[in-house]
């Protein structure tokens, strides 16, 4: 049916549909050149910005690496315009998370042109490498990714209660600490103070402020040794939970594997859904044909 | 029973009962919108406060901030009141935990009439937020909640001698690190020593306190390592007290749940027996109408 | 049989059984004060050497606190002696683990008479609280002493390897910061850079050695990551090994107790064997009567 | 067969079958004499060349330690040269990982006869430990190393995800921390900024570089807790790999143990091939008779 489809289609939508398997796709040799090549080109991009702003670098290249970085806007810019090409629904794509991120990655060098400076914000494309996950692009990695995903999603409870009695804790024990310490030991105000009490509790401990006085100490100490044990909370939840996943998939792999969750990130080029089967060849929600 | 009851109630006896249910209600849209407004106020109240003890904030908005202070109190003050005056029994509301902290956190604004700068212990406010648990307020919060109070209970006996343990290992290590480093290099006393073998075991290493000799290094270095090592006694203990509430939860669930326990933190106002289930609607001591 | 016997008993006897009961028991009232009465004084006599050593209170107390610390040296020495005394074999108790620390806490006391400052070596007296962990003197508390010893014991040789592999990464890096930091910045020889290395890696971070070059930078991240993940080892190690036990004991508990283990701590006065069921009223290996 | 075969080999077959039972061993008095004193050699070596760094040592001590560098690196070399001389295929020795190793560990001293101050990569001997995990030679240990790499490689999917997580977080919150607290406080370029995320997201904390602004304090407290939290995530991976390793030797343990791992580390001295069973006396490859 489709392939009867595909021959009365016009030239154009052959070559749509060809570039869309090509950045989309994850399982042709074409795919997966793309997505590589694409994690390295983001990768020199958000290095080469990076440079930019080491003072000794900047000042011996700094003309090559401006023109490293227009090189690579360009390349993302060509990029972008292709994924609005390729998809049937061009403004799902383009107001979808990752069309935005895509657009933010490419827009401040040409604000640079106007704006001096600005191109620096360039660095935020990093954020492009989050649909590259698929990069390492087994199943296997996928599943990795969703289960941790999952985990962490049905720990949601337990993590705000966490967060929450942690928030109370920093709060208490800063306010005490500042009452304690006071100005003259640095602790010039109460969020200075909880600044320290998170600092300590999280056993990060800079030492920019430290407790001087008997008490200041006897309060660290308690602080540390909560901070110490609390630790195995967030730890002890995960574990379970990441247990709990492992435990299921065993199961699963037992049984036929229907039920299966596939949270693949493919997105739909059509529709933009996400969430196929990983082993889906066509979307979901709208029967649009997915990447191959 | 109940109702005919309800009828012979004076108007008065209506509008505490209302009152009482906007207050300690959860399932009511009154009642929950009265928990997040009372949530959001604390926090404000409370920022306030830190604010306040900022010297440039404070130099600016000195005025503005002592009126939002006083705003916030009169209101936690008119709460209080009506707390009171829903309580069939005032004085077991009163004497409570979480009575003694309402009046605690409306106490020093006043105090502060004749004793400059004691408002600033308003701050000790943030614990009202203890009882607000419940605005995340789904059942499934208040069991992650007692969930992970029952593991810490039932880990109390391994907790305690975790801490008897890391005392014994702090003053013996940290009275070593007196003699081996001495005064000249910042080990003034044992105490400091103890504070200093704190920090390191517990893997905060502020620097304040840096061992200079090769000895005194040595046993820093096996410290921390042991710190290292000693991190994994409490996280094995919570995380096996999680897994089993957790397999006890899912044994539970093939049952049927009357045993099922329920610290809901929910008090009743006739009688202030805390622990009722989730999902009661009448006091399991007393038999008065329950939050709804 | 036991009761002819002790008729038959000189009064000394007697008063040695005595004597006995109350050191060594845990169950008699007697026992039980004595246990609580040696802990306060333990920790008094600890925390009066720690404030010798703080200058401003040894400055203002000093006469004072040698006093004390007199009287709680003669009370030990008292303790002692009726320890030698009430044991059947003295010498066996004399030259025990407890025995040489108990004389060792009074030592530094006598030798301060000749040698100024050596009675701050009492301090090691903290040493003394090991014997009394039965203090927390419940059953249960004993076996989840024992449960922890059990689960590190077990865990022996994973953490012989860890610690073996630690100690490679350790000095192969710190190594490598040397070369790329140099005594320049701070790394001044391999012994230091492998306590960076380990400061690192343990996420202790004092900060008083930094790398400055981009090249020790990225390495130290590197350290940071690693140091990151490996905690996991141990705490994935001991975690399995007390969700172990606390199974076993599960098991246990459906099965009748006697193959239970019982590490309580407790030591026969006849031969000082240890190691003897928590309810043993005689001892395993010499047949004497057990605390009470 | 094999004894036939010995008869009829020449005298030197029979120093070098001798001597490489001693060398390649571990079941022999001879083979764990040499394992031990191998592994105090190297260790003695590599803190020869610490001493050397180490500059009040070096100063008093400086012949002496050289005196001392040249024999350890006679006696490695004599032993590399044996290695050689007993190995079938000596080639294939010379190239493998740990024969590339044991020539890097001789090579830098001789090297210092030309170049003033190379001898100090020596140090870098320190790999050659990672041969004699076996010195701990029990198989129970060669064992839990194994289990210890099996666990991580069955985590690799999920430790990448891990740290490809990080790496967005860490570039990401870098590049903020820049742009808030800007190179006037210390975070001078992102790379730099970098360094501070990664540093405070693994609770390292040096405290070199400190957040100052409100706006940037806040975000390091945010990333904070995150990193509190993250840490559980590896904990909780290798937990349950560890847990289901140990389930695994549990059951195996009940059957026959046909089909356990035997990841032993010995090297064949015939064909150079590794893992072979623990209990192995004849390798599976070549049937050349193994250590003893």
């Amino acid at each position: 049916m489709y392939s009867t489809n595909d021959q009365s289609k016009s030239r154009l939508d052959l070559i749509r549909q060809k570039l869309y398997i090509i950045i989309y796709g994850v399982n042709t040799p074409a795919g997966k050149a793309f997505d590589i090549g694409l994690l390295i080109v983001i990768l020199l991009s958000v290095f080469t910005i990076m440079a930019e702003t080491v003072e000794g670098i900047d000042h011996r290249f700094h003309d090559e690496l401006i023109v490293l970085e227009w090189i690579f806007t360009i390349v993302f810019t060509i990029e972008y315009l292709t994924r609005i090409f390729v998809s049937k629904k061009p403004f799902r794509y383009i107001f979808s998370f990752y069309g935005i991120i895509d657009l933010l990655s490419i827009l401040p060098m040409f604000f640079s042109l106007f704006l001096v400076g600005s191109h620096i914000l360039s660095s935020f494309r990093i954020l492009r490498l989050l649909r590259l996950f698929r990069v390492f692009r087994l199943i296997e990695f996928m599943e990795e990714s969703s289960r941790l995903k999952v985990a962490l999603l049905a720990s949601r409870a337990k993590i705000m209660v966490f967060l929450y009695t942690v928030m109370i804790i920093s709060i208490l024990i800063g306010t005490l600490m500042y009452y304690i310490e006071g100005p003259e030991n640095g602790f010039t105000s109460i969020p200075k103070s909880v600044f320290y009490t998170i600092v300590t509790l999280t056993t990060v401990g800079y030492g920019d402020m430290v407790p001087t006085t008997a008490l200041g100490q006897f309060f660290s100490m308690v602080l540390m040794v909560i901070g110490y044990g609390i630790i195995a909370v967030p730890t002890g939840i995960v574990g379970v939970e990441i247990a709990r996943e492992a435990g299921k998939k065993l199961n699963k792999g037992n049984e036929n594997n229907i039920q299966h969750t596939n949270l693949n990130g493919i997105v739909c080029a059509h529709c933009n859904k996400e969430g196929h089967r990983t082993d889906a060849d066509y979307c979901y929600s709208c029967g649009h044909f997915l990447n191959s």
